[in-house]
């Protein structure tokens, strides 16, 4: 048997199966600063422990989706070597700060299992648990991938499609985010609270940023990602796009860091309600964004911040001054993320 | 009201106006890693612990230039975000060392305003403080920039354009540098001292460093400057120079690390007098420099470190054997930076 | 005389002659961080605090390669400057585990002098040690490099060409290795122990990764290797290649980490007994890599580990499944690394 790998497929999943992933991960400030460098973003409860302290963390606490990207990375070598697309995330939960020193794993569930009539491929949807050293549980999501099959003729399992909800119920939210006091809105950059934002209102995050091939390759390595799609210009100049595709998840951040501007006090995301990577993102494109506010809930027990359920839109190549989203039935072909979570922010 | 921003224009601007600049900002270990992967430096105090304790400091302090980018990146969404040119730099002290674990932060005051005749532009000139988390004063400069107006129409302020040293007398100079000690030239990389430099002596500092896209982005990014000229390609390939402008700092910081093959006892920047960024650098570009000794200056009280006052000068595309700077009344083409500084020196 | 330096030609190097290189470095965790966003490590032992802890380090040792590098680098001002080729490295022993805060330095003794036929280069061998802050050897090795002459008439040295042992003994190894203990063979990947490996068995590790040339820059910076070929595109433009040089290193590093993928729990190397680098390496290649079991040996006095020896070749532009190698009596146009190495496993 070869001690190497080509990854699974979808005839190797079974529902229930539990994958206990490999390389368990300490996050270390040298990985905040990274992350610092290949993004930007400029929320003051991640970038200064002074600030954090304040506000009653005991310290800086890392990026949410940096600690998303590093347990997501986990699952990529068990989950989606041989997947043809990433259909979307559900049910997303940040449940513990994490902070420098902390160390990261991941087990995987297989919740569903769906073949697709051509019999070439099937869904898989797993839910997984991202772990501190201590054994709690500080993320958990589902995520559902298109998988190959290695032959044709394998099987089809038994069939079954997991509900998920559309969203969060708020009252689950906060659990990552201390009772926090304090808040400096000078220092964070807006004076905007909880209360300032309508539902409904649309923000037009103005700048954009063009990515880079060596930017996304070493964002997706930092996480331990080592899907063959963002780094094998060889396979994929002969492939579907002819060139090395960017991680979705690199599109998030993006549109996080971006979203600083308008929502500079949505300091946590308490959850992500769902995902869907519409289009492909490529090096040399520049990408934009826009939120709108879709909901507002109170914290229940709590009155120091409030729940804002935001949709953050990421456009390449495309201003979003006029918030770009539809195009007919259709998305708007400039549309590459479609991002609904739940951020809090102080009242 | 919009809760994002498109940045001040100079008709924002008051004389006396206090800005408190957001993202205080804890560095740490990475910073210092992803500072020396950009840029390379390898001047012995900054680079080791060991080091640095042998000659007095608790710890290698962070590198001046780096404490000096990050506190410019604060002032960027405040100050800059409208500028047409940086027109330069003065008066700028360091006056303590940081370490990692300190958060920095920045505030700033107008000193001067002056409308450019053609109405549609004006110069401002702040003060900028950095500080501490315990609030003493890491770093002050000041620095004049050509911004936008909004509108034409809009009154000019009432003039005032502030009087600036030439240099900064040296008799102010040292403060973030203790008494040093057992300083081992030969660890350090060279034998040369204070008084081995002769004001009127230049030195070609050899080497060159070609720059790429994504070394200046994630290096621009790391200080949180946010100024869209750096990142934005689909809005400047429309625009002055059809590509992205490569922030002035960066090349301050590559001139620096070039500099060690030269000045590789000049340990720290305790001052810089001036600096102009003379031409445009772009991705592609490869940087060389060299620096001349204008003058030379003892310490009042201290005879540990002897003050080099230095120019360096940088280029592009174009070796420095010959130490190019003048061609006629101007500036060489090649030359890109004119930079007059403080450093200090074992004696 | 010039304060800065072109490096030393061959005629400057003699037999015994004992460098002391400049620059001490404190290794940090930002450094580990951005070695994993460069190159994508996948070992357990390297990623986790508490992993490393289970099975007997203190916490996670810097990977071993990121040592070699950091003090390989410190040796280039010094030794390789005018280098035209890196002709090969023996003998390379890791004695001491490194870790985040210790600080590192590199001394060299000129070995070997043998100057070619042609009288314009000759080839220096050096022994160098790298050293912790107490003066303890963290890694030895020899190296030999072809370099320029400065002068053709200059005095050709006695000639010696130092002995050098094809391989490491395996009884001299494993001195940077803890007794291990508890190790998580699911947690680090893979259920391969030593005694699963057969001499002369050959594994694929699949995936390819394409460098990009702000990715080998910032490696090297990182070590502060300021060897000009990897760095200024001015000059290289009209230089042998047309091009920036890609460190020899980078190759092994990134041929390291694609070897995760059927050397799981390979998670030491303990010696490198020669490396070849074959052919260059250029931004825009894709890297393969193959890996043959050349030995295999028990450590005496110990059952905790045994140690593999490998040979892992590297190709670009060219999969690896069918195990390039030769062609002929010449290697496969494809192949860029040779290297021959003994890694600890545990049994």
């Amino acid at each position: 048997m070869s001690k190497s790998t080509v990854g699974n497929f979808f005839e190797d999943f079974s529902l229930g199966q539990i994958i206990k992933h490999a390389t368990p991960r300490t996050v270390t400030a040298g990985d905040v600063a990274l992350y610092t460098g290949l993004f930007g973003p400029r929320f003051a409860v991640q970038s200064s422990d002074a600030f954090a302290q304040a506000i009653g963390y005991p310290r800086a606490p890392l990026d949410d989706l940096l600690v998303f990207h590093i347990v997501f990375g986990k699952t990529v070598p068990d989950v989606s070597l041989n997947a043809v697309a990433n259909l979307g995330y559900a049910a997303c939960r940040f449940l513990r700060p994490v902070y420098p020193g902390d160390t990261l794993s991941a087990v995987s569930e297989v919740i569903g299992l769906k073949e697709n009539s051509n019999r070439k491929t099937g869904i898989v949807y797993v839910r997984t648990i991202g772990l501190q050293q201590d054994g709690g549980t500080v993320l958990d999501y589902v995520r559902w991938v298109m998988v190959r099959k290695r032959s044709e003729t394998a099987p089809a399992p038994a069939e079954l499609v997991p509900a998920l909800p559309d969203a969060l119920d708020p009252a689950t939210l906060g659990h990552a985010c201390p009772l926090i006091d304090a808040y400096d809105f000078a220092l964070a950059g807006s004076a905007h609270r909880f209360a300032d934002y309508a539902v409904g209102e649309k923000i037009d995050h103005v700048d954009g940023i063009t990515v880079e091939e060596a930017e996304h390759q070493i964002a997706s390595r930092l996480y331990q990602n080592n899907a063959r799609i963002h780094f094998n210009l060889f396979a994929e100049a002969k492939g579907r796009f002819g060139r090395r595709l960017i991680y979705g998840g690199h599109v998030i951040s993006l549109a996080r860091a971006l979203s600083f501007n308008g929502l500079a006090n949505a300091f946590h995301i308490a959850a992500i309600n769902g995902g869907r990577h519409v289009s492909p993102l490529f090096a040399g494109d520049t990408v934009f964004a826009w939120s709108e506010v879709l909901a507002g809930s109170e914290l229940s027990g709590r009155d120091d911040v409030g729940a804002l359920r935001l949709r953050t839109v990421a456009t390449k190549d495309r201003p979003c001054a006029d918030f770009p989203l539809r195009q007919g039935d259709d998305y708007d072909p400039a549309v590459i993320l479609d991002l609904d979570y739940w951020a809090l922010m102080p009242r």
